[in-house]
């Protein structure tokens, strides 16, 4: 019979998603060129000439059934030793190609950690503001997400909350550094103490707690900015990545997760993952992307537009009296709403065809984000509509 | 902590990677053009030029954040309908663009599908001979893995068990016709008596009983075999398609369930499939593969020597004195066992380098299976190891 819980989550659309089409809609009348749509997520920048280059260069030479043939279900091994080389040569890590399953995206590599190290019931911590996917994410597994509320002062971590929630039902915390929705960077310090009491609670209660990193903006960060490797500073850690942004390809669905080599059953994980994936469907992402971002792992998009367009925004909406903590990296910025009621807000913008994203979709009141990851001619252009907004309403 | 269950599941190895492995073992001996490896099911014939010409293009002309850009979660609209047309035109359907799931191949579409329509507890019934992933594939789920005993005679189905296993606990029938192991095609008056049986359940226990038909074999089917559409015959029918086997590019995930525009909300289930994939990390399959399969949907590779090959052994085997239903399609063959041990038989045969597998494997004792999707030159030059095997021990 037809499970009635999937079809309960066909009621609600997602702020994001109206926001989105509501911009597309006006976009047909007045030309999407003069909407400041700032609502979506996208990579703006195209992927390296190399990816492009190296797929051509593949599909002409190498032989169809070995290029197209199955690969393993934990990844092609000759691609996941070339990511562990790079990791360990980036961050000072040691994982060898068997600390790395391939994924379709991030939301693959957690859908995999998440099965591997939590059973149905228990709870999952992450912090606001944080990626509204992860309610689904977390759910869909059986287990329970519970949300830390926000450090509002800088969107570190609320550390006195967050030793409150982890109790001992707590199997896993799942943090997003660069972080979207507030674009902040969790820094050494930040890493360290979450690292200390996860290690306490883990004593304490006599069983792991695992740290899932949720890392698709690792390489989106801006100058002089500290972006410690989570996984450096604790040991029961998986990370969890995505070539999506840093390459943008967020369509062909390619990511990992990196088993940290000093985790429990580290040399079990990924092997688990592969038998997870019997029951996800997921088996392994294409052979074929899989080869070619092998070929481009240490090469990115030209990402230098996004901190461009961050430092205009930044410096004209504080200038307006907008209260903001500047981003550390990613495409995102999550300033403080000039009113209390930031739907109120989203909604005066639109007026001006502003398309800002109320922060209540990321479980932070009273806050709107701002996805900059457009170009920076329309970013200039848009300053005018921000100034209109605030002359006029507030 | 380390989930349990997964942990467990590392204990078995399949016997058929025994045997792949066996066999690439021997091959570092003897070269392995003098295994007759007959042990897996990877195509072996090239993908259509036509795929690799599309792929180059797109790759040349296309924006490359139009063509690596997020598709919707339930795929590209556009390959969607493209689907629905192809299969209205060549199976008299009325399927839409939205009756359309597109997957990571079969084992994405089978994955959403029994989540979609069987809740944990539920009985899942499949056909002996089965592929075994249908074990994990189902159980992983939550729902339980019922085995019909097969119909030795014809491999069609065991009409009298079925019945007699049809209770009011089951929720999905799963299907794989053309079928793995036995290479036989459901013909039109099996398909048939299932929908009749499942009707009639239906009706008595008054709730859905879904038919999930697998069919990644759906085009090898060889010369005048009746091929039918089994959701042409239910309508609570979701067809589980990959094209692994048809374009030879298992590696590259990619495939689609087909909603019965006739099934008990018809026009939920693929989006209740996109949330479904919230949770499994599936989201949907690259956007390039999915563009360039709908430009050769109704192409495949040159599937003909799977019919030359199976030609071959079935008169060389019959004439040994093989009991062997002729199949009637894929590239696979399920003789009967010349002993009734087949795991034994299968260990004597290595000793002339045949590697087969038992059909233990697939839920059948004292059968075997021969994957003949091999050049026809190594077919041939196998037939004097069968004949020596034959001569020597029976």
């Amino acid at each position: 019979m037809i499970v009635q819980k999937y079809k309960d989550m066909l009621q609600g659309k997602s702020v994001i998603r109206q926001l989105s089409e509501f911009a597309v809609a006006r976009g047909q009348e007045i030309g999407y060129e003069n909407v400041f749509d700032f609502s979506l997520g996208n990579p703006s920048v195209p992927v390296p000439q190399a990816f492009t280059d190296t797929m051509i260069r593949m599909l002409q030479e190498k032989d169809s059934m070995e290029l197209h043939g199955y690969s393993q279900s934990l990844g092609i091994p000759s691609v996941r030793d070339k990511v562990a080389a790079s990791l360990n040569k980036r961050f000072g890590m040691n994982y060898t190609g068997n600390h790395i399953f391939m994924t379709t995206g991030a939301a693959g590599a957690i859908a995999h950690a998440l099965r591997c190290v939590t059973q149905p019931g228990d709870e999952v911590l992450t912090f606001a503001p944080y990626f509204p996917e992860y309610a689904p994410y977390v759910n869909l597994t059986g287990a329970v997400l519970k949300v830390v509320p926000a450090d509002t002062e800088n969107f570190q971590i609320n550390f006195g909350a967050f030793e409150e929630m982890l109790t001992e039902k707590v199997a896993a915390v799942l943090i997003n550094t660069p972080n979207n929705p507030s674009g902040m960077v969790y820094s050494t310090a930040t890493v360290k103490e979450l690292s200390r009491i996860m290690e306490e609670k883990q004593r304490q209660y006599g069983h792991d707690i695992f740290l899932i990193s949720d890392e698709p903006y690792r390489e989106i960060v801006f100058a002089g900015v500290d972006a410690p490797y989570p996984s450096a500073f604790y040991d029961n850690s998986l990370s969890c990545y995505s070539f999506s942004k840093s390459l943008s390809l967020p369509g062909e669905r390619i990511g990992y997760i990196a088993v940290n080599p000093k985790c429990t059953d580290a040399e079990l994980i990924s092997v688990m993952c592969s038998q997870i994936s019997r029951g996800t469907g997921h088996n392994c992402p294409p052979s074929i992307i899989q080869l070619a971002v092998a070929k481009v792992l240490d090469l990115t998009s030209d990402l230098s537009v996004y901190e461009r367009n961050m430092n205009i925004l930044y410096k004209e909406l504080t200038g307006l009296g907008f209260e903001c903590v500047r981003p550390g990296g990613t495409f995102y910025m999550f300033p403080k709403s000039p009113e209390p009621d930031a739907v109120a807000f989203s909604g005066k913008a639109k007026k001006y065809d502003l398309i800002l994203v109320p922060g209540d979709s990321f479980g932070v009141e009273g806050y709107f984000r701002i996805a900059y990851c457009i170009d920076t001619e329309k970013v200039e252009r848009s300053l005018e509509a921000f100034r209109r907004l605030m002359k006029e309403n507030y």
